[in-house]
């Protein structure tokens, strides 16, 4: 046994409450360790010293490196202490807060047990039911339709279709989207993302001058309110971009700084060094190095407070379902504490999604998001299906490296994704071949969290980087084609409850990825991925209900099945 | 290299602020590799594609599994990004996000560094600066001293200095503890942990009916005011218990809920089945199996404000210095972090210190406790000079091992401590051997954190478990023995700079501990303690500042000197 690769940790993504007498129990072993048997040897912590009482825990994940065992319990007595106990062979061994030992004496472990002292209700992480069948479509809104012709024009700076550059207006707005809705119900999607929509300069809007108007460009506070009613009576969510790490250098508050500096009341609304403001060779803290876009102090009570007012403001007067937070990681987590009270006091169903690149951990421990945009992910998938694409066995461990890195309620709330406004499309990472598109689509779409597919996929759209993967939506194109009835297959899967609440295996054998979604004692639903070169023998067990083009035997390379059994 | 023994999250006690330019990252690897080099290669997460930064890495800590290597970075832009470079002879590895490589291409990385993405200062830990000098004395407060003759005596069902038993009251009270300051202050103590002084039946007064009074037994208001006046008066701190994790089945609010069940406006402060209490057969969440003592719901928003209110109370109104949070990891994170953001508002410098006996980082991340009542440097200790102790490397290894798993900060504000009321007492667990109670003092000092002295140990009173470890100060013994002068020097060591705030370093070699305090280019105060069963050679390298009884050149078995460098 590799002693060194043990690790457990209570109160963490190791061990985490489902609700107030539900807990999951995770252990990580080498990889390269199979034991006979793996045990959790648990009770109350006050009565474990006189019986314990003993589960066998699953091998569930293996992310290439370490192997996960778990377990959920269901408790009478939530004061929990446990240690676990490892077999190999016959022979046991104990793994507790004192580390491995071949022996452990239960009435003289007070200070040694891992414990998870107490469920309490206002720890236990909390997921929206509509996330699990949310289905999310990504809308960049000057780029995606046109609804206002009464509006004043003269700011639009390209034709409809022409390939933007990196400051072309086109003129899409919010009467664009309500007139699309049905388009959007059409494709099975009940949710939007939609980016920045608040005044601001830039045709971007991710830098915002009042957060109190829709910009005009895109219409005004009746248009959002419209919006948001007319999707809600198709059942879709709508979620707004919240920009709160920094702000428009046109904001006022930075204003009364440019002329006040240090003796404005709004001095420590910002981080700068000095008593002025230099606007030509910024001597305060930004967004990247974009001078017009300072940042926001984070740690100031007041801010805290103005952003959390802007939070409250749409959830209760718009009803909007969900705030997607701009650069959130560089935001301090006080704040986000505050917002989260704040938003989840009104609508406890408000979804609160962090735009974080990285391993997300700190902000997702309960207190501040419920999910992070999954750009982990969408690295796996790169990496997966860009050529010479990963094997089958270096994605599942990928894959399943993302699941047990949160708690296990936080993946449900993950924002999944192939590709945004901020990333090159996929469609042209994967060389604008449909087949792999679709594969990686099928990844998404059963791997556990919300998927969420960015405008123009269904064309599918090519692009580069930014600005070419935010061109305007090609309207009129027929969507009748293979690809798209392959996609349609794909996007219905969500409505499947093992996809939308199933557990999760990822494993390999040879060539073949298969993630397995299944409900205990209940259906599953089952992606086969071939990631290897060549075609892979391939039956299906169960119906099919998703599929690239394969007639069989041979699944070909990049090929996909999905099925279904026990429905 | 045993790649499974490396490990790193940012954001964690592996990657922390020290304030709001300064930074500290740790790395994880096999105890048994021993590297060429370990580098650090960062920058700004803007920059670091075209530049990297380069650092070495110290290997400052060895838990005896694992070593710890450890930089703190002084940074101008504080969005980091990073990636260990490890040297095998020549041969470098790179550990990022991604896991362990040969190669590191910095313009294909964005998604893979680690990175701590801006550090604001509203998450940096903030450490009081009394805390470094804090010298902590815990008095249980109805066997300390009684000072007021003139109250109703007819509570008291011991003569002071008989042998308690579980349910005396001894007569001890807040005016006793006045008339001892100056005694206290002469030891050098410049802190009190006060066990519960609010009003309740018991002697022990962990069960609290009325938390806006003190206990009549104790005195009162006016009482606690005087005490907390004089103690400033002297330089001394006062930190008071609050047990807010359950209280008294005299609680109004819980003779409410007993009264009218689920109709009371109070039925959510408490946790129970059904629509009436059952006293007989507690159908009703409580402390332990105590069923007059009934666990407040620290979920529900009115029990919160309650307990801020009280947290607040005592802060504003009475100036304590401080609370000790009674069995707080079974209070929910929610309540912890309104309580911290109400009492640091008032005071920063408020001192949370929480009871969790075991791991507490959860609890220990900056948004809730300051510190723990450290009780397992307790176990460690417990372990070392218990017969037959540790080695010295084990000894090492295990105080080391808790060094690592805090963040920085937080090691300097952990009230290390030998025993308590909740334990036996240190003396008798020793088998009242007088050099092996002094050895583990010396190291209870040198040790970083603020050192708690149970009352009595001046003596040193013995005992065993409550209620013995709970008896009368034994006033009129004289203490101007040799263990008393040892004493004095041991706790004169908490006046050094460089026990207060040096960097640690600790090892073992053969059978000698070696606890390294040290400011970086300036003095340093190390401890050499002796775990053998043996003398052992030793020669003092600087000014011996305390010692146990040592002529040379042998130090005996558990003898200890404590030498001062560079000052």
């Amino acid at each position: 046994m590799n002693i060194k690769a043990l690790y457990h940790r209570p109160d963490s993504n190791f061990c985490f409450p489902l609700s107030d007498h539900e807990i999951t129990i995770r252990l990580r072993v080498d990889a390269a360790d199979h034991f006979a048997k793996v045990e959790l040897v648990y009770n109350s912590k006050y009565l474990i010293q006189g019986q314990q009482l003993v589960k066998t825990m699953a091998r569930a994940y293996d992310d290439g490196t370490f192997a996960y065992y778990e377990i959920t319990l269901d408790l009478k007595d939530t004061r929990l202490a446990y240690v676990f106990r490892l077999y190999e062979g016959s022979q046991a061994y104990y793994f507790s807060e004192r580390g491995l030992t071949q022996t452990y004496d239960f009435n003289l472990s007070y200070y040694d047990f891992f414990q998870f002292p107490f469920i309490n209700d206002a720890d236990v992480i909390k997921v929206p039911a509509w996330t699990k069948k949310a289905l999310f479509y990504e809308i960049f809104v000057d780029r995606f339709n046109k609804g206002d012709t009464t509006k004043d024009q003269s700011y639009i700076t390209m034709k409809w279709g022409a390939i933007p550059t990196n400051h072309d207006y086109a003129g899409g707005d919010l009467k664009g989207i309500i007139q699309k809705l049905d388009y959007i119900k059409g494709w099975g999607f009940n949710a939007l993302y939609l980016t920045p929509i608040f005044k601001s300069r830039s045709y971007h809007k991710y830098d915002i001058e009042d957060y109190d108007k829709v910009d005009p460009q895109f219409g005004n506070l009746d248009d959002l309110k419209a919006l948001v009613k007319k999707a809600h009576k198709r059942d879709i969510k709508v979620v707004l971009d919240g920009v709160f790490n920094h702000c428009s250098w046109n904001l006022k508050q930075f204003q009364d700084v440019v002329k006040n500096g240090r003796a404005s009341p709004y001095a420590d609304w910002f981080i700068f060094k000095g008593d002025h403001l230099n606007l030509d060779e910024p001597n305060y803290e930004m967004f990247a190095f974009c001078k017009d876009m300072p940042k926001l102090n984070s740690s100031n009570s007041e801010v805290q407070r103005f952003v959390c007012d802007i939070g409250a403001r749409y959830v209760k007067e718009y009803g909007i379902d969900g705030w997607r937070l701009d650069v959130s990681d560089e935001v301090s987590h006080d704040l986000w504490r505050g917002f989260r009270k704040t938003v989840k006091a009104l609508n406890p169903d408000c979804l609160i999604l962090g735009e974080n690149w990285h391993d997300s951990y700190p902000f997702l421990i309960g207190d501040q998001f419920d999910g992070v945009m999954n750009y982990p992910f969408t690295k796996a998938c790169l990496d997966g299906f860009k050529k010479p694409g990963l094997s089958a066995a270096a994605l599942a461990g990928r894959l399943n490296g993302l699941l047990v890195r949160e708690k296990g309620p936080i993946n449900q709330m993950m924002l999944n994704l192939l590709d945004s406004h901020d990333t090159h499309r996929f469609f042209s990472e994967v060389d604008e071949d449909k087949d792999r598109l679709l594969a990686a689509l099928a990844l998404l779409l059963v791997y556990p969290g919300m998927p969420c597919v960015y405008y123009g996929t269904e064309i599918p759209l090519p692009g580069g980087y930014d600005p070419d993967s935010r061109r305007c939506f090609p309207w009129g194109q027929p969507q009748n084609g293979e690809y798209q009835k392959a996609l349609r297959r794909l996007l219905a899967l969500r409505t499947l409850k093992p996809v939308q609440e199933g557990e999760t295996r990822i494993v390999s054998k040879g060539t073949m990825l298969a993630v397995d979604r299944f409900i205990p004692d209940g259906p599953s639903v089952t992606l086969y991925l071939n990631m290897g070169p060549e075609g892979a023998y391939f039956q299906a067990d169960g119906d099919v209900v998703a599929s690239s083009n394969f007639v069989g035997p041979l699944l070909p390379s990049f090929g996909y099945v999905v099925t279904l059994k026990g429905e």
